[in-house]
């Protein structure tokens, strides 16, 4: 139990204490701070209360304007804060409870991006997706690519271009060909989507040429956010064989503002997707390390006030682990740095109202989706609001991520 | 003329002055440097002497580690900082032949990253490369992908694992399929090799959301190195369906120290490679973008003191210019930031011995490429040293790139 009033089905209880970079109007400077209820503690003012052995000589972590520093430190030090933090922030702790400046409304912070990101890699580890897709773009018999389920696809993507919920997103202009047997157009995209993704955060760092092993692999993940991995599908369709997606990528990705560690998903763990054929040793782990985190996505159309739940899926469809995506990554060598975000790519689940994009939901935009009213949606229009949501609930505990959300703004005239 | 002696057919005249950055035995702080001659020029020991309107009230950019404030400063100061240079270095002028304190020779530096390089993208803009390689995987008809000649295909790489010239690449290990008839197999890449790329440094940014115009591309274009886009064939050809190249080129990229600015390539300008059909109006441009630097890349097996010339091409073989590259990779909004790099895809020229990557030269492994003395290379082979060196000539005047090199290390045990 919190001092700290939590209101019921929060996302923040005090076995949550998600990690995120804040400031308020009378204090700019980007800080560390940990959600509490509706509240954050800002980490920059408490640093000094930070006095176990793996931080009482690295109190300035806790002072920069991004997380990187504190990622880079490791599970011990993770952990280590954890409990300082649960323990500070308990009813019968005074320290804290008479120092509320320390205390901050989240309805008076802005929130800034946690981490600056290096590297960003998406992968594409949903089967239930990649089957859909395979099947729209190839037929049912072709529908996964041989490599698939020897290794977790992905590839890299745009780092600058990532962004944080509440974020708008400009609707793209660029090449398509809308029709095979013409040449290609120049044009507003109009086939924007979203895409459910969650993705994590790189903590330690490996040294270039120096894999890291799957059993270690846990050692160098700390938390997750939501993602949207806003996608331009004719712009992709055109532009993406043989090297990949890439503008249609790289005008936007929206993540959520709170890192929620590993710790605390802890006991939302389920069993692993059950894999077939086995994978090599490089990508074994005989522990579970999938997680029952429920994900929803909603629209909402600039002209309403409504927003309407087109999507609920679950982290849980994931076939491959997140352990073993940061294993193949670096098995070539591939250096990770603290603060390098590793997108899931999108999950969708076995039901057409469990898929991860308007792509799947609206099946290439032949089967238009319900908002309510009678209004319907195949792809994103400008003006509507697309926003994830995240939250695993066990035995009366309920754990969630806040919201990843963004709001389209019309094309720029072309 | 300058009072420092230039060695004939030096890479660093007067007319070059490249930036690095470099530190020294005695001074291990990384600092901005201008290659002349055989000596850098310490930037951080004169940066008072930057005293045109400029950079007056921006002096403290060269006294950073890397050079990413300067290089976001735009044209205007890059070409008041090249002119205050060149007078400083000019004979007759006393204020620096009378204080040698800040010229080290190059032989005694260790140089670094020219910057901290937020994102990377690689583009495939040669069009005998597109074609060799199309050929060789889809038959002569087909070589080139219908898009290829409306956008300058390009994907984003991996930053982290960009390396300065003289760092060893360990041999990567991962998943290949050498028979499309067997299950995959875990094994040490077999199938290692170079591509001659050049790259070049964006210097000023663009925010999100806000394409920049072809005909002011140039004013964020900063300068251009040599690079190795290190490239595992084998492990490329079994992940790349369909999001493109991953982890085949993830373990390093190798660029060469010393970036060549835009004013100085310009006495090498040549007309634009023809284009049919016509791009479309945001990437198309007038004026000549094109410059005749030549390239080549040799190898110097482990065993051997002799290094052997396989390749010599050109950059004038590009098909799409630097700022159509620019232009189209922020057309949908993509923001670009000082410091990002933007490679240009592997360079081979129209003749078999102008190729830029083994892949070609040998013809997918073909034809042995002969290294003298009865040696010969089909792939890269452990302690095999590979080099990149480029430079124009023209009127008397050599402006060059110095080199960039690396040796391959034989791969961890599988
Ligand atoms: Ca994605
Ligand atoms: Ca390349
Ligand atoms: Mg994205
Ligand atoms: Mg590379
Ligand atoms: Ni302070």
């Amino acid at each position: 139990m919190s001092f700290i009033p939590i209101p019921e089905n929060s996302d923040f209880p005090l076995e949550n204490l998600p990690y995120g970079i804040f400031s308020t109007a009378d204090k700019p400077q980007q800080r560390i701070g940990v959600a509490i209820g509706e509240h954050i503690l800002d980490l920059h003012a408490v640093a000094h209360l930070f006095n176990g052995p793996e931080l009482k000589n690295n109190q300035n972590v806790f002072k920069e304007s991004t997380l990187n520093s504190f990622m880079g430190l490791g599970p011990k030090a993770w952990s280590e804060a954890r409990k300082t933090l649960q323990d500070l922030l308990s009813t019968g702790n005074k320290t804290l409870e008479n120092d509320t400046d320390a205390l901050v409304m989240q309805s008076e912070a802005t929130m800034h991006l946690p981490a600056k990101i290096g590297d960003y890699t998406d992968f594409y580890s949903s089967i239930i997706h990649a089957s859909n897709v395979g099947e729209m773009f190839r037929g049912k018999d072709n529908a996964l690519m041989p490599n698939w389920k020897h290794l977790p696809v992905g590839y890299h993507g745009r780092s600058s271009s990532i962004v944080i919920s509440g974020t708008p997103i400009r609707r793209p202009i660029g090449q398509t060909r809308p029709n095979d047997a013409e040449p290609p157009v120049f044009d507003k995209c109009k086939l924007l989507d979203f895409e459910l993704e969650t993705a994590f955060f790189v903590g330690k760092s490996n040294p270039l040429g120096s894999p890291v092993p799957v059993a270690e692999a846990e050692d160098h993940i700390f938390g997750m956010v939501l993602m949207n991995d806003w996608s331009a599908r004719d712009i992709q369709k055109w532009e993406y064989v043989p090297l990949g997606p890439f503008l249609a990528k790289n005008f936007g990705t929206t993540i959520s503002p709170w890192v929620v560690t590993m710790e605390a998903l802890e006991p939302f763990k389920v069993p692993n997707y059950p894999q077939d054929p086995e994978p090599f040793p490089y990508l074994k782990h005989a522990d579970d390390y999938n997680f029952d985190i429920n994900l929803e996505v909603s629209i909402k159309p600039g002209d309403s006030e409504k927003e309407a739940v087109v999507c609920r899926s679950n982290f849980k469809y994931m076939y491959w682990t997140m352990k073993q995506q940061l294993a193949h990554h670096t098995i070539t060598g591939c250096n990770l740095q603290p603060g390098d975000l590793l997108g899931s790519g999108t999950i969708s689940g076995p039901t057409t109202d469990a898929f991860g994009s308007m792509l799947e939901l609206s099946w290439r935009g032949t089967r238009p989706v319900e908002l309510g009213d009678g209004v319907t949606r195949k792809f994103i229009q400008d003006e509507d609001e697309v926003t994830i949501k995240g939250y695993c609930v066990r035995d009366g505990l309920r754990i969630g991520f806040g919201k990843c959300t963004g709001k389209v703004l019309p094309a720029l005239p072309v």
